[in-house]
């Protein structure tokens, strides 16, 4: 879980790095949700899994903190780092309930009559319209801030806290990509390798975790990537496995490639050694102040001194955290660069149309003192050893 | 999959339930985006599975129906019931990408640029503020309605293509069920019971579903309900299971409460005929064109003929479909009334701290001819027969 002091801190980022700082800021993004408040909106949960916003975050320029929820989510609403909680009844089995989302919007509004100011802060893409024509509606003029672009830089320096809870989802990951090496068999689907994997990876996390990810086999890997299928792997087929355990909705994303139930031929490892080796030189590269595009660079170089570059059709790499591909881009135009906080992807692979597809991935964290490698599960094609 | 010609009929019920018709719907609500389009947001791909909008659906009072999303989710798009998609490139592998969400906005903005008219529908509760600041700002004044009322109450019935979508996931459901019964054993905790649902429901369903719901046991049964914790189950406790399997953003909804390890005690099946019955009584009552509170009644009339009543503290039931709980509500004070078309669940329970928690629930279709059962799991307390 998110720390007060983390959220506390996010917010306060957020306040300073607004020039012209509104009056309120209104947030909906559920990402954001937990980013400033600690809020997550489990997928387990009847209470907050439907698609609609369930809540609302009002910030004040002085400091204030409010969770516009209602009474369904009020338990969830009160283990956040806020302020103050406001869960007006919507459904409690007694009558019948008003249509939710609509209710909401309704109660942010009715909240806001005792917040006074014209200049609203908003997420442009996230915040439903409907508050906002409500406020203008009895405010009359008001002046809107889009604070998407400010949240979206802010949220690449990662904190102390989110760290720790990509590094649940990055251990709970390690043992989903240790049980496929040991446990996937010729004759198994492509799905049955996603339920193994996705029990794996829940009972490592200790806690319900949605897995998603690329689960594919045999001539599949081609395409680099998609989502399981009842497609039957054959023995010496290639299983590309690259995936996420959202755990709190942060999460790592990190790749394996094995050959089922087969010893690889020497062109598979020869592949194989070339990914090893493209990741090797992007760790070496990356660094906190380097160019984006110079660390792709190194990868592709790498290839290149093989001649296999043709064939590495898929990105370097990019950063993770609350979303995926989040910035940075570790990509041959890429205007990004590396700094301190990141936390990132490499992920060279090899791409080669009825021969085989493949990739490889770690993923880490850049510091002052370099780059701490967070992902330590094992890059291996051969499952028989 | 929603049929093609099920998405057109409920697009045009919207515009004819439209009494001032606009000139434009724009539609956001992932839920909307499969009722009208057919259109799933899988939680289990990267490319669509982060938190933002990443597609609005456009509607013209011509008939015409635009997806505009970006290239990311083109190939799920592309799978959808619409004349049109606009998928620009968000991200390539070759450039730093942008804000994601920002660009649908300036892509939906852009679109609309041919779409001339100043009276927009829109979700007032879910549609982004900046696709009508942006409107806003390019036409002078607009004028706004409203669709989510109109599209809340057209959801109650549900069409064929539906129906088919909910026996999927109930059969799914029922199948996990049947896994719950066998399988729970003494010296599992909740999050086993949970596991062995899962991979039950996911292999019933024969694809990625995600499952979620109470899975609590012991003295958290009689708190109605909760997610499933590392409670180690002991020999005696009841153990209480009620989920929903999502399957293309439709789920169904059920219940059972069994005995684990042993017989159940004379109370313990006292109390599960007892629901039994009230689930007959309101089965009994259900059908088209009955007040939702009648069935409410009939159901708590069946407890208090048995001195039960003050231990049924949860509701008798529920609408259903892509979200839960749904209109119509099987309550007290309900002002519904039931309609042909209505996916209903009928849930009675017996909850008394210190002894007992327990609930049993089957899923239904109202149909002019009477209520069709959709759900056929044993309401079964005796796991030991």
């Amino acid at each position: 879980m998110l720390t007060n002091a983390g959220c506390r801190t996010r917010r306060d980022r957020l306040w300073n790095a607004l020039e012209n700082r509104p009056d309120w800021i209104l947030i909906r993004d559920p990402r954001h949700l937990m980013y400033f408040a600690g809020y997550y909106q489990s997928p387990f949960e009847f209470r907050s899994s439907n698609a609609g916003a369930v809540l609302i975050l009002i910030l004040g320029d002085g400091g204030s903190s409010t969770l516009v929820a209602d009474n369904l989510v009020e338990g969830f609403a009160r283990d956040t780092h806020v302020n103050e909680v406001v869960t007006p009844v919507w459904y409690r089995g007694k009558e019948s309930a008003r249509h939710r989302e609509a209710m909401l919007i309704r109660s942010v509004l009715d909240h806001m009559r005792n917040c006074p100011g014209r200049h609203i802060g908003y997420e442009a893409s996230q915040l439903p319209a409907g508050i906002i024509e409500g406020l203008r509606k009895t405010r009359g003029s008001i002046e809107l801030t889009d604070v998407d672009p400010t949240i979206h830089q802010l949220k690449r320096r990662k904190d102390p806290d989110e760290i720790e809870l990509l590094r649940i989802s990055i251990h709970a990951g390690e043992v989903g990509q240790a049980a496929a090496l040991r446990n996937v068999r010729p004759g198994m689907t492509e799905l049955d390798v996603f339920w193994l994997i996705e029990e794996a990876v829940q009972r490592a996390a200790g806690r319900q975790a949605r897995l998603y990810g690329d689960f594919v086999s045999g001539p599949r890997c081609e395409n680099v990537g998609g989502p399981p299928s009842d497609r039957v792997i054959e023995k010496g087929d290639l299983v590309l496995v690259d995936f996420s355990v959202i755990v709190s909705g942060y999460r790592g994303d990190f790749a394996n490639t094995l050959v089922c139930g087969a010893k690889p031929s020497d062109q598979q490892r020869r592949l194989h050694e070339a990914c090893i080796e493209a990741i090797t030189a992007g760790e070496q590269s990356a660094r906190d102040g380097r160019p984006c595009r110079e660390v792709a660079a190194a990868v592709r170089h790498s290839f290149q001194r093989q001649h296999l570059a043709e064939n590495f059709t898929s990105h370097s790499g990019h950063g993770l955290g609350l979303g995926h591909p989040d910035p940075p881009y570790l990509v041959p135009d890429s205007t990004d660069t590396l700094k301190s906080g990141d936390i990132i992807a490499l992920e060279p692979g090899q791409y080669i149309k009825g021969i085989a597809g493949m990739r490889y991935e770690r993923n880490y964290l850049v510091t002052d003192k370099g780059l701490e490698c967070l992902s330590r599960h094992a890059l291996q094609i051969d499952a028989t050893v």
